[in-house]
């Protein structure tokens, strides 16, 4: 039994909606919707570009930058969920089968403190 | 009372986890957060880039690349809800937020089977 | 008469050698030109997202990552200039233009050693 | 003796001087030039995510969109010259051993005509 890591169903079911009352089904290819959403990663790239690090923690805070940054995370997760959709991917299980090879790449003991790419990890 | 279009505590719970058994909550500011999201995006990208849009539709049952973009979408929403999570971002509530103002940018009847963008589209 | 500020004419005809003689234009359309310039960019991405901005000026020197920098520019570069040929953009004739438009946008007085955008500046 | 398949040193000087006259080298990191390429490419995505790939290949003489194609190749091109200055990279080397590396990853008779990564392709 998979455990919920992430429950989608709400936004998938509203994305279904605004996308058939537009009849925008027929733009709605994976190919394209993975490039609307390589866009909006653009956009949200954009406000953290000039950021130092410091000051990129607050940026969900700062007036200047806090709508955007909501926006753009939303404008993300929901090309995400619909592209899952229409690809017929269950991202729950993905993300439970993607967490746990993940925990296999990077094992506690050699990961620990550093940013080294798990083919580059000394192994055990 | 907002609805619940997406939920993502377990993700998140399981995310702080990872960084926190492998202490790399240093490496993960929320600029560095989204240059990892951009490269994860990038991958998926590369998965897409001399597929036809027809043959998109199958990418994730074709045997040649299911598993590479259920990864991918994974990695996605993987760095998405840990980037959320450390700018103290609500996830849902950003969703909520900009479906709505999405539906005010694009009305129905002006949108119908226009992929124009909405600084464009007639006004009513 | 236009500055040469840019001349990419011998990379143009050794990538539309590179691409007839694998019989690859079939795949080269502008569409997946720019997916695979996103791809390679992905890459670019992912050697930077954990350094930090002062580490990140000695990249091109560090063993562990000149290689892949010097490559991973070679490409985006690549990609760029194949995708300007099947366009029929005149990439010098773009930047002289570009950044005439960006003097024009970011005026000395205005834009001094702040990272402001444009539309945000003070007006003079 | 290196062929020349790029020269960039007229664009690499005015982005130079761009950047001196309004005091932004204190910006211009490799991590966020890195970045800032990453957004322009963002841009371009966004022309060309709900274009068919036949209505691409005219999209820089469509008046609807060729101004904008033609500003995003250039913003491209210029963050891409000003990051390999930063980073001390010398683009036509870089270009001509990558050219080189690519030839042997794909052979012209085991890739012809085929879009498959070369370490999926038939060894000879």
């Amino acid at each position: 039994m998979n455990k919920t890591l992430i429950a989608v169903d709400g936004a998938t079911q509203a994305l279904r909606q605004f996308a058939q009352e537009r009849d925008w089904q027929q733009f709605h290819s994976p190919k394209n919707l993975v490039m609307a959403l390589s866009g909006e990663v653009g956009e949200l790239t954009e406000i953290f570009q000039w950021m130092s690090e410091a000051d990129s923690h607050g940026a969900a805070s700062a007036p200047a930058t806090a709508r955007a940054v909501s926006d753009e995370l939303a404008d993300v997760a929901l090309y995400l969920i619909h592209l899952a959709d229409v690809l017929g991917v269950d991202l729950n299980a993905a993300i439970v089968s993607k967490l746990a090879s993940n925990a296999a790449k990077y094992p506690v003991a050699a990961s620990r403190g550093v940013s080294t790419k798990y083919d580059q990890l000394p192994q055990s």
